[in-house]
């Protein structure tokens, strides 16, 4: 079983939907990623916090098994997000972004995570991402996130990063942005040629698809009757299909399509509850028994 | 091999699309839907044209053996929509639409034609779906479409239209209007309680779910490099799969799953040229890689 190392941000959110609110609640790209992939393997964690970030908070993260030896604490306080959503539950709309401590944030990685198995570079500045790339020995697969403000605003250096990576995990939206094509096929190509060896597109409600250089895969959402709050969907996802990547330390084409099925359970998990809160009483028997849900919602007879 | 019935509209159409565009050309819900199932089936058509509709398309239709006793020729002008697309193909904005002979059109159903094995109604006017209805003896299996026109302006003859009908096949947005949920889960349960069995929802770029009493099946749409034209996909959807349910004569839950995937089939070829050009030359070798291309697109492994 591999070693999952995680850079990413830790936030309190304050989140609005049709379905309710939540106040200062625990969010954050590190978090719902490692609470995600806990499930799976063993996770080493780098990120920053403030020093108003509550014990209880830690206490959870290691009840997970999750390493924090890399999670930074600094004076002043933690990153905060507030954001909401309509009905049209897709779209986040962010109201406000006090970066705090993530402002300065330049990781640094342990001695003892210096050679991990996975890495999974979280959506922060493409500078630092690379600058985590040239801490550790090449791992054997890392993926990647970003979001629109870089793709626009730091380009460069964003391809840059893309050049060392595998695989690149990001929106319909973003890939769109940074292919400079509204047609998702060609921005794969395009993005491929470049630097991934796959292109996993998160497209929300409406599921997954991942180009590899010569298949595509495809699969749809889980329909849930209740959704609460889509935030940390995409980071749980990319827990999932990490977490179960490193523990079978199988890179396969038919077993990264089973990663982004176990991406897509713990996502579909995710936006059941506010904050992390449906992960916190989870198990993996009802994971598994999702995933096979997924088979039935997905299976059809071949052409005989 | 069973009958298929159709009743639905014939037009012109002329559409711009980021492609490229088309003046006038063969276009309407009745004729991609007759097209479509053609591959699969014999299909009996009920629509209207008027003088103006030239002979070349009449021979086209009777080459795919398509029966138009029941087209009615009118004297007047030839049902025209003119539409447009932008990058964001999911969505037609319509610029202009004349009626023209279709404003008075009353489907009369010729006498051979009144023991269909399996019936779709187009989307036009609940009252003329219900009249249909009451025309015919009652099939194995009659499924429906609508628009918002309708669901806003005719809600309840839709309802009653509705509980004589066994599969509902719509696009999201319609199926939000008609449930009046935001929610497609629950939108379904409500929709499925009062009527249909079974509820299609299309999601264009997104593809395909199916409600069934008990389970869900979703289905990603075929990805595309080249789109030139969204036009008739729902219609053509449609047609693939019931042409292919009535060939195939079996309406079990299995069944109606691989009938989606050739509607699907069916929809991403469609889309690849303007008007029915696509369908013009394709043959059934190419529906059948395709559908074993869904299935690798689709595919992945059992929990082991």
């Amino acid at each position: 079983m591999g070693r999952l190392l995680v850079v990413g941000s830790m936030a309190f959110d304050t989140v609005r939907t049709p379905f309710g609110e939540a106040t200062d609640v625990l969010g954050g790209s590190a978090t719902y990623f490692s609470t995600a992939a806990s499930f799976f393997t063993g996770v080493d964690l780098i990120a920053v916090v403030g020093e108003d970030f509550p014990e209880q908070h830690i206490e959870f993260l290691q009840s997970r098994g999750i390493d924090l030896t890399g999670l930074e604490r600094r004076s002043g306080a933690t990153f905060r997000w507030r954001g909401e959503y309509t009905y049209q539950l897709n779209e986040a709309h962010t109201l406000e972004t006090q970066l705090n401590v993530l402002e300065t944030f330049r990781p640094k990685i342990p001695d003892q995570y210096r050679s991990p198995d996975m890495l999974f570079l979280g959506n922060i500045d493409p500078d630092l991402q690379s600058d985590v790339l040239n801490q550790v020995a090449r791992p054997r697969l890392v993926a990647c996130d970003t979001m629109n403000f870089w793709i626009d605003g730091k380009r460069d250096a964003l391809w840059n990063v893309l050049q060392h990576i595998d695989i690149l995990i990001i929106n319909d939206g973003e890939a769109r942005e940074l292919g400079q094509d509204s047609n998702l096929v060609k921005v794969a190509k395009d993005i491929m040629a470049r630097g991934p060896k796959q292109l996993i597109i998160k497209r929300g409600e409406y599921g997954v698809l991942m180009f590899t250089k010569k298949q595509v895969f495809g699969a749809p959402a889980f329909p849930l009757e209740y959704v609460k709050d889509p935030t940390g969907a995409g980071d749980t996802f990319a827990g999932g299909f990490m977490g179960y990547l490193a523990a079978s330390g199988d890179c396969s084409e038919e077993n990264l399509r089973k990663a982004i099925i176990f991406g897509s359970v713990m996502a579909s998990f995710t936006v059941e509850a506010f904050s992390l809160d449906r992960l916190r009483d989870l198990d993996k028997k009802e994971i598994d028994h999702r995933f096979r849900e997924f088979k039935r919602l997905t299976h059809f007879d071949d052409l005989t």
